[in-house]
């Protein structure tokens, strides 16, 4: 299935532009031009001669040029005659965002579309969705505006996610939190482009490397175990089920029109597939940046480095109850340690005490880096102490850059220490606030590579 | 055990205060002038004539006027003699930051403080501990500057740790967050007060509403259940224990010096005095803001209203497998909502859908509110929309503050939506990033209430 157009597509129609700037068409375009695509741009309203300065054509078959995406946001049972236009105009791909079909119980306007889509032979991601994001083409059907939502920039994470809410809610967080993605899309009814479209896409991305999936129900089950399984062998598929429960699965039947199924089911489907189940929203990123950012895992041995006491012990029980294993640095590396270190209260976690230097930090990561029984480091940095300068974030960043072996940070604390995490996260150091979401996340991301 | 003047010395003396401002004392001594203390400041070393523009006096026993609390920050072997002068200056309380007792095994130095505590009568906090703050005093022992560790606002948490890394840090990060507290103490080795101690004391703290302990190890087991059971029927505590696993507890022997001994036991203990047990450091404070700035449960049938159709279903999926039920709103509420509502999808979640306005908001809470089989509100509000307008937040505010239901909120993104949420809290509202923190942090609050 061709579905590049929905994120790479050159020349795009928007159809339903409306003068109102309240009305979801006219965000589209507004977001369209305040944003940075470089594409030509279309914009349909027969009662209208211009909006914003656009010359504004009656339908997309006054338009000269070939359309490659038409982007359609009018009321529901205008849509039918919309897409026949479409057809007509060769177009093949159209995102709908217009709601008012088997969600509500529109079942008649539901199929009607459905056939419309078929005669045309047009592709289409919707009704009820809210379209696609491409953080590299710039290609933005996103209807909210972008004060409140930001937009993320270029990296390695795409988002499947079958609820618009959820999807624009969960990239305005990951943004303002440091995450970048490469594409986005919010597929709502799944009409004829479906999840498993998507994931098959992404999985083709060469600039997709982790997979984010929240979905409410699987079209086409054996079609999804099918495209998954092939996927997940390539790239990891971290992924998040909405209405798991029969109370759940109600409510998903009237937002997406689709019934959700069990939680058992779904989640031995999502084992057969080896695709990882986050089991919150909040889990599902924690992960995903650990494959965006981190180097491929040896083994799941883990080295604690710490200056608080506490945090070393917390992260030690975190440990110890998860499929991972407290590394044990060699005895030579010990000896070589304790020529370079004053006093080691503990090994592993190895307590640098309140008083730790960048200087000790420094002594320490390099010799967990080179030890052979260490697989990753779990390195905790509490910022609130004066003696740890600055400048441990450069140390780090640069290590990181250098050695093989997955290094995760783990600082709590304000202003102070939120500006340093960001600084490790955009080098590619992934931070946590907590011992146990670093080591839930890391448990994941071994359990993953080892299979 | 009085040890009120570790939280409102009106005169302290600060021993061991160097000119060098990367030292402990001096630190402390800056916070102190750089604070809000209205008290007496005295500021003790032998070498130096003035500290900052303060005269140094040479001994406390030099000091003419009398002295409520010391606090010690010199090198171990040298803490025992002072003790003893602040003995014959009839000091009854001192804070002993210093560290080098029995967490690095000096157990000989450690018994003869022990006995020259006894000796002179003096109750101290530590040695190996961060000391106290209080937010309404302003006695400020923290010796983490200000620019790197903020110091929380006046309010009605209290936060009991034995690790002053993780108090520090913590203490920064809920105070980023908004979080208010009334008293803190970090208690390090506990040689004669401990965590006992503590908690019987805030417990009688009239500014405290909720306690947050984090413990490694408990001192006396059966003076802990006393106090807790005590303690715990007028104001909830929050714990975690740390060491929790057999490894986890070696770390934590080095740490703090004791011995933490098995989950089971401690879970159990918890659970006998009704402590509420937390399973991570954001949940604690999760949970405690709710205790916080919550109005009383009555049950724990909760209604779900949102602007998102998948965060409804996310709700509904938790609620359903914790303890808690999904609320049925009367005939009567539903007839009155279908008169000025245009569409209702779903009645719990009550999905108010993507256009959902602030008035339409407002309308879905007053009903629920007003109806007998709600016992908490479940409010999700994501603002990526821009239909939902930002008077919603005063909207929510008003309500809470008339109605007698706990109000939850959920919201999830980037700076828009943080600015709102701080909003909400600080006006009593609590706020969550995601469906499953909130039914989580809701559940324990309920289960508190229902014993």
């Amino acid at each position: 299935m061709d579905i590049d157009n929905f994120f790479s597509a050159k020349s795009i129609a928007i159809v339903g532009v409306s003068k109102d700037p309240k009305k979801v068409g006219h965000v589209i375009f507004r977001n369209f031009i305040d944003g940075e695509f470089r594409g030509k741009l279309f914009v349909v309203n027969p009662n209208a001669d211009e909006i914003l300065g656009h010359k504004a054509y009656k339908s997309v078959l006054d338009i000269k040029d070939p359309i490659d995406l038409v982007i359609i946001a009018i009321p529901a049972e205008l849509v039918p005659k919309i897409i026949d236009e479409c057809g007509k105009k060769k177009i093949h791909h159209a995102i709908i965002v217009t709601s008012g079909f088997k969600e509500v119980g529109n079942d008649k306007l539901d199929r009607k579309l459905e056939q419309t889509l078929k005669r045309n032979k047009i592709l289409a991601i919707g009704p009820n969705g809210l379209g696609t994001f491409d953080a590299y083409s710039k290609l933005d059907s996103l209807f909210l505006p972008r004060y409140r939502l930001q937009r993320p920039k270029e990296g390695n994470i795409s988002f499947v996610c079958q609820s618009g809410a959820v999807g624009s809610a969960i990239l305005d967080y990951a943004t303002d939190k440091g995450y970048k993605f490469s594409k986005f899309a919010s597929y709502g009814n799944a009409m004829n482009v479906d999840e498993s479209d998507l994931l098959e896409y992404m999985g083709n991305d060469p600039n997709t490397k982790v997979i984010c999936l929240y979905v409410e129900a699987v079209k086409d089950g054996k079609k999804f175990l099918a495209v998954a399984k092939r996927v997940s062998m390539k790239k990891p598929i971290v992924a998040i089920k909405g209405g798991k429960t029969e109370e759940g699965s109600k409510a998903a039947l009237s937002h997406t029109g689709s019934l959700a199924g069990s939680a058992a089911v779904y989640s031995a489907v999502f084992r057969q597939c080896n695709i990882i189940e986050a089991s919150s929203l909040g889990e599902m990123f924690d992960i995903a940046k650990m494959f965006e950012i981190c180097a491929l895992p040896m083994g799941r041995q883990v080295q604690v480095i710490t200056n608080g006491g506490g945090y070393g012990i917390l992260s030690t029980d975190a440990i110890v109850t998860s499929s991972l294993k407290m590394a044990q640095m060699s005895a030579e590396t010990l000896k070589e340690l304790r020529k370079q270190m004053p006093v080691i209260a503990t090994v592993n976690p190895m307590d640098l005490l309140g008083d730790a230097t960048t200087e000790r930090y420094k002594i320490a990561i390099n010799a967990a880096l080179k030890d052979y029984g260490v697989d990753i480091l779990l390195l905790i940095v509490l910022y609130q102490t004066p003696l740890v300068s600055t400048d441990i974030v450069d140390i780090i960043v640069e290590t990181n850059d250098l050695c093989r072996k997955p290094i995760v940070c783990v600082s709590t604390g304000g202003e102070f220490t939120e500006t340093l995490k960001k600084n490790l996260e955009s080098n590619g150091v992934p931070c946590y606030n907590f011992p146990e979401d670093a080591v839930r996340a890391i448990e994941k991301f071994v359990q993953y590579h080892r299979k």
